[in-house]
């Protein structure tokens, strides 16, 4: 990774730039804050709330670190709403941060610099089916499950399941993915087009319902992974799937971890269209079985679930079961009939409550990484060895087909000593991931989290990051202190 | 489409601002640009030539717009010669083009303020395959032939086939797709990382190895695409994909344009893993039996080619062959035998030169737009008639399963009348695309030839990536007066 020097290449964000990336200064602006904060009582009434209840339910996060409430929030039912909205933080320069659903799991959603926080979940309208383009508008406080529900009688489903029932909105914003990825890509795969509201409150569109363009600047993936920092999604045009005539599902044992992820690479170099191929190790095995009474051999375990035709299925899980062979997997079981199929998936669905359940006291703590598939074993490896050797409890699942893999931490967060030692996992994790060529998260994003692994992973190249960020949001007010520290 | 009101958020571009995209003032720099040419010869002895011959081989284009040569041309040896031009021009303020191969069609490579072009053409090594992760890494003069040429051996291939030979370097900058993008995507899809020259001469790295990454702006895909407006890139980490046991070519006619792109819906519906899918229009193929003495219905016809295994490769044969008898398609041929399948796409092959057979005088000129797949029936046949209107020569292809379709204009460019009909044709065609909810082109690029559709396009979002070239290239000395005019 190259360093920082020589980056007269932009307008570095530094402490003499008027317009660097500096906190909002909460100290001196409380007045200003409040003519905001009255600003948008004037404009919103009773959509707006300073109840303290309700502004920590969205300053919450589902990491150790601390509840950062912001000053207020806003209930939005319509882009309009949004873009006034903005328009009065920007006129007051106050943060303000879109709120989905609530499960992001870097601390996405905290407000460390105060401001207002505006609720999506009003904004839950599947605008636009088109059938036979296989694509969808939506606003971003539909969830996944709600959009598939809504598909249920077209033949087309919204492939990306990042497990958790995010919000679209949510899921743009932290580039998600999870167990669909492999065959049916991320977020940056689907999204086709964005309806955004800028820093100053102006809404603006990026890209069309073609299906490729090469006009211009691909600001829809610059958008889709931003976490709120380039602006507020209010729109999402995306590409669906079609439902495949047979599904079937899976599962086979391994020796070792090592084995599981060489029968991965082979499955994907051999053009297997793998649609979800899920690797849960002894522990979160063990952890399963005990959960839900299960007898599964404790021992690395490869979920795995195609989609075809009736015939190509059957193609699919024989090559696969002839792979797995030649690395010592045993026990293949699959079915293609779906009691069965929900059956056989039942220790993946439950992974988390079963971690969990391993110590109901402490709190589970997800962190993630990515590395090339071939540096996978050895990674999971090792970072299995951490957790041992610091004696805590940490089953690991990996979405394997993409190298990228979860940590579930179990930690008494009151104990600065667990904390500590769980810092550390996570810390040498981010760090060999990056070593190996990957990087600190596949899925969660940076939030307040990571940010300290991003000069490692970035180097230079986090400077033209910030460089945009300073010219799309000058007076940064949207997410600020996400992705990289405010300045003081 | 929003218009370009109230752009405020950010630092607009205009004629007020100190660095605005202002044009590189050519009169009165004569002299400045001298210096920097004394300087680069300096530093690059014979690697710098400053032949005319040179220069208007590099600032050649393949539309009806003038040749615009650079002031000088630089053979690069390595990446350090392309960051020590870079920051000699950086100092001088002397804009810098980057040169591949020479296959753009929009201009991309004229130098309308002078300055210095760098040739890649010795930057034509393949650095690195991982077999494992099915990743390569190439320098940017690799050609994609050159690449697949590599790769012979390895049971792995790079899909995008873009027609041209093209370099990788120039895929990139213009987010090349092709034939293959309906099933492997386009350039956005396969890059996994780039390694980059900044306007400032620094290089930097974007990306890793990692299949997917949440941490902090997807800056590789702001790259793909930005036509060596926002940095050179001088190394590129591809994904690859795995060659199949088995893949078969075919072809079927249609009544109507209509009827073929209906088969084309249901097939992607249908879930049909099609590879290519490619339409050709009654005129095309009567060119092409002109061509090559073939004998094929002269009506709308598909070119089609399935990747799999045997049994799927059959399977998908015959689910293709069920749909296009919905929609009057006949006389479907298809083989997996490598011969057979070399003369039934022989058509396709030749499309280009017999096209240009039509009319050998002429200059063949190509355009492309990019639709909603579910529009394209329309777009395609309204441009047929405009083009018969107008008493031109103009067949069509299309990559038909993503909406995206080329015309090819035989056009007399001494002839100012022609010209002006060809001119209204393809303005016609980019507006219609655009009020299709498409783009005016879905893989040529804007360069010189389509500014003009920018503002139609992308309404404010043109303001945002203004914005954005700002920030990265504050003296606009990166391909200026690309994808839009440079202020005057």
């Amino acid at each position: 990774m190259s360093d920082t020097q020589n980056t007269s290449f932009i307008n570095k964000p530094d402490n003499h730039s008027k317009n660097a990336l500096k906190s909002p200064d909460r100290s001196a602006a409380t007045h200003q804050y409040d003519a905001a904060i009255q600003a948008l009582q004037a404009q919103f009434g009773d959509k707006l709330s300073t109840n303290m209840t309700v502004r920590e339910q969205h300053g919450h996060t589902m990491t150790w670190l601390a509840n950062q409430p912001p000053d207020a929030v806003l209930s939005a039912q319509d882009k309009h709403d949004v873009a006034k909205a903005v328009e009065i933080c920007h006129q007051h320069k106050m943060p303000v941060i879109a709120f989905g659903i609530g499960s992001s799991l870097e601390g996405q959603l905290n407000a460390p610099y105060g401001g207002l926080c505006i609720d999506m979940h009003a904004l839950d309208a599947v605008l636009q089916v088109n059938n036979e383009d296989l694509t969808v508008t939506v606003q971003p406080g539909v969830t996944r499950e709600q959009l598939n529900h809504y598909l249920r009688d077209t033949g087309l489903f919204f492939p990306i399941d990042p497990g958790a029932n995010a919000s679209i909105g949510g899921m743009v914003a932290t580039r998600a993915s999870g167990t669909n990825a492999v065959r049916y890509g991320t977020m940056k795969d689907v999204v086709l087009a964005l309806e955004v509201v800028t820093a100053s409150g102006e809404i603006i569109k990026t890209g069309t319902r073609a299906k490729k363009s090469a006009a211009g600047y691909d600001l829809t993936r610059l958008m889709v992974g931003s976490e709120g920092t380039l602006g507020i999604v209010t729109e999402i045009t995306l590409k669906l799937s079609g439902i495949h005539e047979c599904v079937a599902s899976g599962l086979c044992h391994f020796p070792t971890i090592e084995d599981a992820c060489q029968a991965v690479m082979l499955t994907i170099q051999m053009c297997l269209p793998i649609a979800r191929i899920e690797l849960l190790d002894a522990l979160q095995i063990k952890a399963c079985n005990q959960y839900a009474h299960l007898n599964l051999a404790e021992t690395p375990t490869l979920f795995v679930e195609f989609h075809g035709t009736e015939a190509g299925v059957h193609e699919q899980a024989q090559s696969f079961s002839d792979i797995i062979e030649e690395f010592g997997g045993t026990d293949f079981v699959w079915d293609t009939d779906e009691t069965e199929r929900k059956r056989l998936w039942e220790a993946r669905h439950n992974a988390y409550h079963a971690s969990s359940a391993l110590r109901p006291e402490a709190k589970a703590l997800s962190t993630d990484a990515c590395v090339p598939i071939s540096r996978l074993a050895e990674c999971v490896s090792a970072t299995a060895k951490d957790i041992e050797d610091a004696g805590m409890i940490g089953p690991i699942v990996g979405h394997v087909g993409d190298g990228n893999f979860h940590v579930l931490l179990l930690v008494n967060t009151d104990d600065p000593d667990e904390v500590s030692k769980a810092e550390n996992i996570i810390d040498r994790l981010a760090k060999r991931a990056i070593e190996m060529d990957g990087t600190c998260t596949g899925e969660h994003g940076i939030g307040q989290g990571k940010q300290k692994y991003m000069q490692q992973e970035h180097g230079s190249a986090l400077i033209m990051m910030q460089a945009i960020k300073q010219a799309l949001d000058p007076h940064n007010i949207l997410n600020p202190g996400k992705i990289w520290p405010s300045l003081p």
